[in-house]
Parts: structure tokens; C-alpha cells; sequence
């Protein structure tokens, strides 16, 4: 492949993924209570792995995490967000966002469809500390916006304490630190009335 | 400072720059023609970075090319989106930002103020391998989107295809070839009634 069918390739799968900003998730912004979409989502995560890259439990590798952020929503494209606590939609998710990876990874050059399709997996999976740490962030984000939100996402949803600590207990996996504040957020949204105890 | 007031200052900023989601460009998405906010333009930008990186002039630490697009449009929070083509409102722009920066990134622990101040200072200046790079797909990233969401943002602003010039050509200092392939964009986009000539 010459250089310029190559960068065409690239360029087309980069107009594509402007489709991400169609993507609306369950978690409202904190202002206008307006639905986030995954673009927004997914940047607010990098920058947030850069800023909170301290607490990592172990030693992880920010550009790693970073293009993991970036890159983690993409199969939504196709396969649709799925709201966190939704059991049913939850159940064929994995199955749905495979097929999903292979047709958005699938518009890039071979060399770059293997790479970033090999990061996401890992972040799927969480079995290296990168993807831990990703994934902790991905959990935490949206706990700090239905928190300054005022909580009906969780009220909405009829979401209560213990769902959501099962849900993001796994934050202490990638960054124990940051598990200790989430637990108290949580805490403080049920003193609050922003969360049904 | 202890550990724990260090994180929630950390927290603040991270809570406070979810404005960012409601910082609107001029730019327009090319499904709905909805205007795009800048952190879906920062995801963007920081998506680009990744994908084209083979692109850059000089050898270029991604990384940091890529928290300078995670960070580069902060300031907004406080100054606004400046359109590209404002001359009247460029020609303050500086002095906005540059107020703007001391107020967002002085949320933050003095160490990390400090470096990302610095990041933010170097991606302005454009003095440096990856503040070109980054600069670059700054600009071509909005000839994306405009010439694939049928060049409105240039005819309502009666934007003719000089300007485009004028404003963009600098992409040629951080990626050649990316130069060389949004001056063939630009003419397509004059040969097909999108952009003035």
C-alpha cells in the first residue's frame, strides 16, 4: 500500500469516529443536566488519567492508559451505548461490541487495526495494571458527574447504595486511593438524598 | 499538604473543566451539523495525534502531544472560543487566555500547575516538535469536519478559500504530507461549491 491510500485510510477512519459525539450515555453533565456523549466521556478520562496518575496501584504506563481512554468507546459506533445497569442490555454486550471492534479497528491499516484492537481488549479484560487503572477511571468519572449532577441518573433508574458500590468496587482494583474517596462520595450522595440508601 | 486535600483539589479540577463540554465552536459535526464542543474536539485531536503520528515532521514524544490536546482549549472555560476567523476577537485573545490559564490551571496542585502551564505555554508558542505537531492537527482537524459537513462553517461566514489558506498553512511545519493532503481537501472543497474560491 502506497503512502497516500494509507493516510486515506487513516483520514477516513478519523471523519468516521466523529460519530462517537452521537453516542449518548445515561451520565448528565453537571450544569445543564444535558446527556454526555462518549467523546466527551472519553476525553474527560484521559485527562483525568494524567491528573490522578499517582494514585495507580501499581506502575503503569500513562500513554498506554491514555490511548486506552481514547479508544475504549469507539465500538459504540455500532454497538450502542449500554447503560451500566442495564442486566438485559448488559448480557449480550460483549458479544455485541466484538463484532463492533472488528468493523471500526477494521477501517485502519493492518499494523494500527491490530495494535489499538489488542489495547482494547486488554482494557476489556483489566488483566494488565494499565487497563486497571483505566477501568478504574472509566468507573469513577461518571460517579463524580451523578454526585455533582444531583443524582437523578441514579434516582431516574431507581439505583440504589448497593448497586452502585458492587458496581465500582473495582476502582480499589486499579487505584486503592481513589475507591477510599469514591465510597465516601457515595456515602455522602445517600446523606445527601441523592442516592436511595 | 496531605494526601487527602491534594486529591480533592485534584477532584475540583477535574468536577470544574466538565465545562469544558459546553464551550461551543464554530466547527459542525458531519452527521447532524450540530456545533461541536471543544472536549469532543480535544478527544479529536488527541485521537488524531495517535493515528497520524507518522506523520510528524520531526520525531515527536506522543504523550505529550497528547495531554497538550487534552489541555489546550481549557482556557476557554474562562475566555471562550475565539473563532479562527474573528480578527477583531483574536486580537485580544492572548491576553484572555493567558488570564484564563492562571485561573484553571491554578486549581491544581503547584506541581502539577506548573508542568501543564508549561505544556499549555509551549502548544501556544509552537516553539517545539510536538507543539507543531499538535498545532497542526489543531487545524487540519476542523478541515475535516468542515469540508465533510458540506462547508457551511466557511460559507456562513463568508470564509473564501485565501483565508483557508493563510489560516492553515502552518500544518506544514509539524506534517508535510498532512499539508500536502488538506491543500487537496481545500481545492476539492472549492471545486465542489463548498468553500469560495
Amino acid at each position: 500500500m502506497d503512502a497516500s491510500s494509507r493516510l486515506a485510510q487513516q483520514v477516513e477512519f478519523l471523519v468516521a469516529v466523529d460519530e462517537l459525539k452521537q453516542v449518548f450515555r445515561q451520565t448528565l453533565l453537571i450544569r445543564d443536566q444535558r446527556r454526555e456523549n462518549d467523546a466527551e466521556h472519553s476525553w474527560h478520562l484521559a485527562l483525568m488519567a494524567l491528573v490522578l496518575a499517582e494514585y495507580a496501584a501499581e506502575e503503569i504506563d500513562l500513554t498506554r492508559v491514555m490511548k486506552m481512554h481514547l479508544i475504549h468507546d469507539l465500538v459504540e459506533i455500532h454497538a450502542g451505548d449500554t447503560f451500566a445497569y442495564d442486566e438485559v442490555g448488559n448480557a449480550d454486550k460483549a458479544e455485541r461490541e466484538q463484532a463492533a471492534a472488528e468493523q471500526i479497528f477494521g477501517m485502519l491499516p493492518q499494523d494500527q487495526e491490530r495494535d489499538l484492537r489488542r489495547l482494547w481488549d486488554e482494557f476489556e479484560e483489566r488483566k494488565s495494571a494499565d487497563a486497571r487503572y483505566a477501568a478504574a477511571l472509566d468507573r469513577l468519572q461518571p460517579l463524580l458527574l451523578n454526585y455533582h449532577a444531583g443524582g437523578a441518573t441514579w434516582r431516574n433508574n431507581g439505583i440504589a447504595r448497593g448497586r452502585v458500590i458492587v458496581r465500582n468496587e473495582h476502582i480499589a482494583e486499579g487505584a486503592p486511593e481513589l475507591w477510599i474517596y469514591a465510597a465516601q462520595l457515595i456515602n455522602a450522595a445517600v446523606d445527601e438524598g441523592k442516592l436511595d440508601p
